[in-house]
């Protein structure tokens, strides 16, 4: 119940703090018999290591992901996998000085509130470097769902207010921000630069494809698979905006205009993203996630001290520019963990349901 | 985990279709010692009810609430509340048209694909009849957020592509539209009535603020609490899009415009719409819903049969135009339930921890 | 989180209490396509009823269900399944001299100092009267096992000290007790006249036998089919303990004589009863479930008012001798209940796993 | 849903497999700012290990556990608590002879039935080494409930048909077998040498207590906390029988007899075992378990293998001749983990209830 786990059948539980040992998941409800060994998660935790792109993190852990549980030679058993990645490289001493100061924008405050005690060091359980393990569960999730044809790809649709016109799959994996579009993404390492200058952060937005989704997937009516893709987006600590499909924009369309067509060949249009009733419609899905700036600026904010004494605070922690490129495979390994759910979700109504 | 129930420790379930004979939900997990009858209930359903707006359905159910089980003399128990709501005025032969036809924008395809069977009466379970359910389930849930202070209050922002500029609170329940915005309201009214006349329908953006809400409340990291206010938003079938605070705004802003300084009176600003790591932070809580317009519309639409041949539906049966303003009680009912439940997980924590 | 609700693929929830308005039930999970009107409920109902036996409480309820939602024309579509029993004969003012006192064996005290109020009327939410909802919704569980040739029967081994030693499944529906030694029932019917006079009650035990299931059922490690089977069998309020297969008189044997010997034809004993290691084996699973005597005597008891106050009882409301037969029906449901949720938990495992 | 997570809102999560890289458990839910470190788990690892009696295994590892998160400076911060305990003397050939064979009363076939895969390791997740986490995590329950005054006291009743007589608390943690009757621990050891000679094992019965438990803990109508305390102790592999109270004592009583009067100082007697109605009633609970005898034996057993040809086992592993006394740990864990639930259910109640 409090909160460290996501998924019904395909389960992850996530803990670790960033200045603590260890981060890690627990991957419980996976099916046996899927081939599963470390490189098999470390391609997408080298995908989210800072050192990808100039602005991002010095902090320079190797993310060694070992599999302590859950496979046999080679192969996944059923049984729970619990994967470890110990902190290497945590410096805590650059924090000393914001033991007793709430940053602007962070969880500080929050914790402090809610428990009455918090771990400082680098955000604590706050900090971006938990998604380290959402990542590590989601390349498990990705293989789960690649068995049925699915996969998971997410973009740099927008950063520092620059965005991606011209859409190549093709290219994301060619610059260091994960954008389908060559020339914006000159733009945008242009516009991260400026912001480092600046000692500021920028936002930006994300585009999450699935491709090859089965119709049937989604639970009505509470788990809707957009309402928990949208939460699965949302529980991460940088967004703060979710659309699937048309979106906001769709709040100013007619319905005429918004609905999509049925043919026997598929959807004419696909205002829906892939989604109709909470339920996959075996169209393309999409989805966008909205992220914040970085709250850790070197500029300096007002804020109060645990006293509740007004202060002011300066960060200069190891820290991203933006949450962008380093977003991206979590924004996958999110949506990929929710898909492999309701897949095995949907498989529990037996032969009579669909998919 | 057929998705039909919300929260973890005040946990709703609900049940029934549209054109069954009855909708219902169990509240399980409610407080004992609070005052509850029936009358308390009763007033969120009457602002849900057609006939408030003109453009709203001509079924007219009466949508009286019955708690079968849960209170003893006026008062809850800490047992399961059971609430009923008869159909009466189900007509189900405009419905048999489309027996054997996907309607556009509806889950008519994904029930079939998923299920193997639909009750293709008004949706069935996927109606926008079913949140009858929540809102009655949400009246509950406000009653035991009250007594902690809290308040949560719904509002039309915009509708058919027009805006609320000023916001008055107090119009909010004066007008036919829930529109804090007394020239807009007018407005949108015409729109409305432009719209039925086109035989089309429009949508409209939900504003939901939540008042009195002591610091503390959410679980980290995955039911972060705009996580799961996002779930509870999306799940409504109409909601395409959620934005917490500054929403897709931030992604565009830096991080030292962005963050919201902290003073010990307070946030100097309110970006992160009362919400920091997951965690409210006692500031208001803001979130914009984005709703898409009705799909059942009049308007000649192309679509297929069950047996995937092309056709053409025209929809007739009795609907709204615009799910506002009957959407603005769900959107403050699944917000009301999602905070009642973070307010008892919170209480789980003992004395140690916040609030 | 408040206990209500049991399973998590098929997921029941129960609502009501023995003097309210109604009981009931809401099955969420069960699969679709499956035939299901109220007659096939009603049969289980008629066995639990009162009046089998002359032991039985004179209270008279039709116990007439009625579905509300989730069926079809005739069929399950998926969507959870309401179940409506009403109150008819529930005369409260025998309840009103107990309304300030505790009854010995009941939960009267125990919910006082949880909930700090109960309705005391026929023991409220802890009545037996609650196990109506269970029977009704196992009924549900047996047609979803029925299917795969999973069928639950419920037997009376022993009453009053009274064994059955001659076991003829083809005696159980014929007697008034559900014992399958013809001779035994008859003395157990003079053991229950006898008590009735005495102003007594007395206990038993019910041997639950699962005949059908295929190998592969149950979760390690907390799981374990005979851990949930034990959970659901003791959440019946009259029942002290449990036993799998050879029970407690394993705790007495060495390992050569306890190990069921393998063979190609299958298990050459069954100590085990069909479960290995928390997972069904294939063999026939039995389960002994031992019941206390009623807790409402007529015979005066001591105890305290709600002020502490010593005092004395004589409960004189209508109720039965003994729980048995009643109770058998309410076995067989909860095991169903059990079953049907494992066997749609392994099928989300997919093709790679067994059954 | 896999099952290998228990508690809601003190949640357990274990994993690892006998022969694998370690073992661990993740506790989410545990209050903040309660004192822990690895100290404090490591006595009741101790207590488990084997070598505190010559008739236990001579595998020797020496579980030292490992606090990976969830803490800062030797307090709880509320965050999930990753526990680590790596596997140092896994010698997995002695296993290499049971790889295509399925050892009588063990899970080597239902794994393979259910998953199509098993690690035939030392019995995989199936081996009693399993039990380890269960025990780590434990020890932090019991620290949560310390804190409310809560005890759980497990000991040897019976072993090989030895029964204790004279209990003498004090004596439990003396003798190797925790036993509370001096004399009788001796026979026991006797038993359990003869039977290791034998090339045989022997089962035996736990009696555990709960001292110092408040009135109003367990949630009606499924989460009695018998139900889920019968669930926590079957969940153990060994165990095949529980009794709560007088147990299957109670079902040869008379109602008279059974209910335990009320007096202002308490209850006269005590059959109900600390448990009306499925709440604790504030006095002493006590509940025994059957543990049948080590399925792993010397003595020759006919079985078969993987291709279903007859055969015959001979297991020389190394392994315990009873679980008794190592099961003993094990029992307490099981018990404090449903009780630190329960008790945290109960605060989420709020100031209204109980406790």
């Amino acid at each position: 119940m409090s909160g460290n786990s996501i998924g019904v059948v395909f389960r992850v539980t996530t803990w670790g703090e960033s200045h603590g040992k260890a981060l890690g998941a627990v991957v419980d409800g996976c099916p046996p018999n899927i081939d599963l060994t470390e490189a098999d998660i470390q391609g997408d935790l080298q995908r989210r290591r800072p050192g990808r792109h100039s602005s991002s993190s010095p902090r320079q852990e190797a993310d060694v992901v070992e599999i302590l549980s859950g496979t046999f030679e080679g192969r996944t058993t059923g049984t729970p996998i619990s994967l470890l990645i110990r902190n290497k490289d945590s410096d805590s001493t650059a924090y000393d000085e914001i033991r007793d100061i709430f940053r602007p924008g962070h969880g500080d405050l929050t914790y402090a509130r809610k428990y009455g005690i918090r771990d400082h060091r680098g955000g604590g359980r706050a900090s971006g470097r938990e998604t380290v393990a959402r990542v590590a569960a989601g390349a498990i999730a990705k293989k789960v769902i690649a068995r049925h044809g699915i996969e998971v790809i997410a973009y740099t649709q927008e950063l520092g207010g620059i965005a991606a016109h011209e859409i190549s799959l093709a290219e994301i994996e060619v610059n260091t921000l994960f954008c389908p579009d060559k020339k914006a993404a000159r733009k945008m390492e242009e516009r991260l630069e400026q912001a480092r200058k600046q000692g500021d952060s920028i936002g930006g937005i994300v585009m999450i494809l699935v491709k090859g989704c089965p119709p049937g997937l989604g639970e009505p009516v509470f788990d809707k698979i957009d309402a928990d893709l949208a939460k699965a987006l949302v529980s991460i600590g940088t967004v703060k905006g979710v659309e699937v499909g048309a979106g906001f924009q769709a709040a100013g369309m007619t319905g005429s205009a918004c609905n999509d067509p049925i043919t026997p060949e598929g959807f004419a249009t696909n205002h829906a993203g892939g989604i109709l009733a909470g339920i996959t419609n075996g169209d393309e899905i999409f989805i966008r996630a909205a992220c914040k700036p970085i709250s850790s600026i070197e500029k300096e904010q007002s804020t109060i001290d645990v006293n509740d004494k007004p202060t002011a605070v300066s960060i200069r922690g190891r820290h991203d520019v933006s949450v962008i490129p380093r977003i991206i495979p979590v924004c996958e390994a999110m949506v990929a963990i929710c898909l492999a759910d309701h897949l095995l979700r949907q498989q529990a109504l037996g032969a009579t349901g669909g998919t």
